[in-house]
């Protein structure tokens, strides 16, 4: 997908939301668990359900590879089965030498055909770059992560000044551009978002953390959006586990429907996306 | 498998070789192609030619799941193969957020068996320590890794002293112990072994980077190994790709012995593991 076809999606939709597909056989509804694939099943029924509301999908690779080729098979379907104008993230947090990640990156863009990856960028340029050799698919880097152990590493401070985040932001923007290349970017940090986009002004941010892991979207809203909207905001367990009874789609299908009012209303404030 | 019995393994074979099953349709021999499960074939072939003269063997994940579900059967049926006294390690550079982890975790030590996994810690410490919650299981962390780009990040200099590498040495000491935490120190970083070793005295270090990517086993060995060895050195390419032809179990396990007859002199040399 093109950064021109993205963002005419988020204009369409007034929406920025990306429902994430951390499918759990443990916490979908039981009455799912007797059918041949319960998490596809799952997945079908969310995304018919919410496919109006979000302009993306991120499945969470962890939770199919749990299930072995089995969760493999369904991930498979998932992705076929999400609507084409829809983007897709494969949230894997890969990154390996070189002619590894290229194989990695066959794997999500060409056999799975998916639109964009997740990348952790300890291992440097050339276990990044292969992922950006892709026509219209897109890398994303972790930089400054929602998770508390973000702290531990992503902050330390570089003797040239600057954070690690920083410098990993300011390097891969020489290995990608904002037509291929995003950022990771929790919104558990949302003190850290403005400065964050400073730095880049021009990239999508992928934001985790809104709902379950605390993150307020109206302040990363306020610090992050720019003219061509800028950012995507996933959420996960807030939206797909709203009921864990035979209501599932419709209570996932209301709480998206929540959060793309208030991105319409946001988008509207910050005259984000020409409105 | 518990730190004794992999010591026991390397005195018992006097190697400490992990043989690198990067088992590629591209690469594998073409008469092998025909047959219903050609990545599994050959390395049952590789396994059985070698596995005298190695204590461990690393599939790297993204050589499977470039093959999508059919893929995962073949690694699956791979580390059930595998003789139960060789240690196994899944070269997945996974790390995720804390729920994560967890899954990545049982995905890879209950429901796949390997032995061990490698970690990117670039997300830090509740990234990390699922994995370290499951007994004798061993988690892999990324220090310094083999590739080019590892100049990118882990070098970076901290304002605290020491480089990035360093710090993820130091730190997560904190998070295991000798017993189900070891260290990729990449052989291309020679140099660097002997101070890394400082830092770590009594933990493993799985060592990539010998044979195809240049690295020097004696280098590495000199300032590698301790009294118990300390050290896993894998080489992938230049064993199992040994051959091309209809020949190339027997030249793997040639090639195989050959790094294994060096690592036995070197074990004498060294005093290591008793000898």
């Amino acid at each position: 997908m093109t950064r021109a076809q993205l963002i005419e999606q988020i204009h369409r939709k007034k929406s920025y939301l990306c429902v994430g597909l951390d499918t759990d056989l443990t916490k979908i509804p039981k009455h799912l668990l007797s059918l041949p694939d319960p998490v596809f099943e799952f997945n079908r029924q969310i995304i018919d359900a919410t496919h109006e509301y979000c302009i993306a999908y991120k499945p969470n690779l962890a939770f199919y590879e749990a299930l072995g080729a089995k969760g493999w098979e369904s991930l498979e379907k998932t992705i076929d089965y999400i609507p084409k104008d829809i983007f897709t993230i494969a949230d894997a947090k890969r990154g390996d030498i070189g002619n590894t990640s290229s194989l990695y990156a066959k794997a999500f863009f060409e056999q799975m055909k998916f639109d964009a990856i997740t990348v952790a960028p300890y291992m440097g340029e050339d276990s990044v770059k292969p992922f950006l050799e892709f026509k219209d698919k897109w890398v994303i880097v972790l930089a400054h992560t929602s998770n508390p152990g973000s702290a531990d590493f992503q902050l330390m401070q570089s003797v040239k000044g600057g954070a690690l985040y920083e410098e990993v932001i300011a390097k891969s923007q020489a290995w990608g551009t904002p037509d291929n290349l995003m950022f990771v970017v929790g919104a558990t940090r949302a003190d850290k978002i403005a400065g964050i986009r400073a730095l880049a002004p021009h990239h999508f941010f992928l934001v985790p953390g809104v709902g379950a892991q605390g993150g307020d979207l109206a302040q990363v809203s306020a610090a992050g959006l720019t003219r061509e909207c800028g950012l995507i905001v996933n959420s996960s367990r807030a939206i797909i586990y709203s009921s864990s009874g035979i209501d599932f789609a419709q209570a996932a299908s209301t709480a998206a429907r929540e959060v793309q009012q208030e991105m319409k209303a946001l988008l509207e404030k910050y005259s984000a996306i020409g409105n």
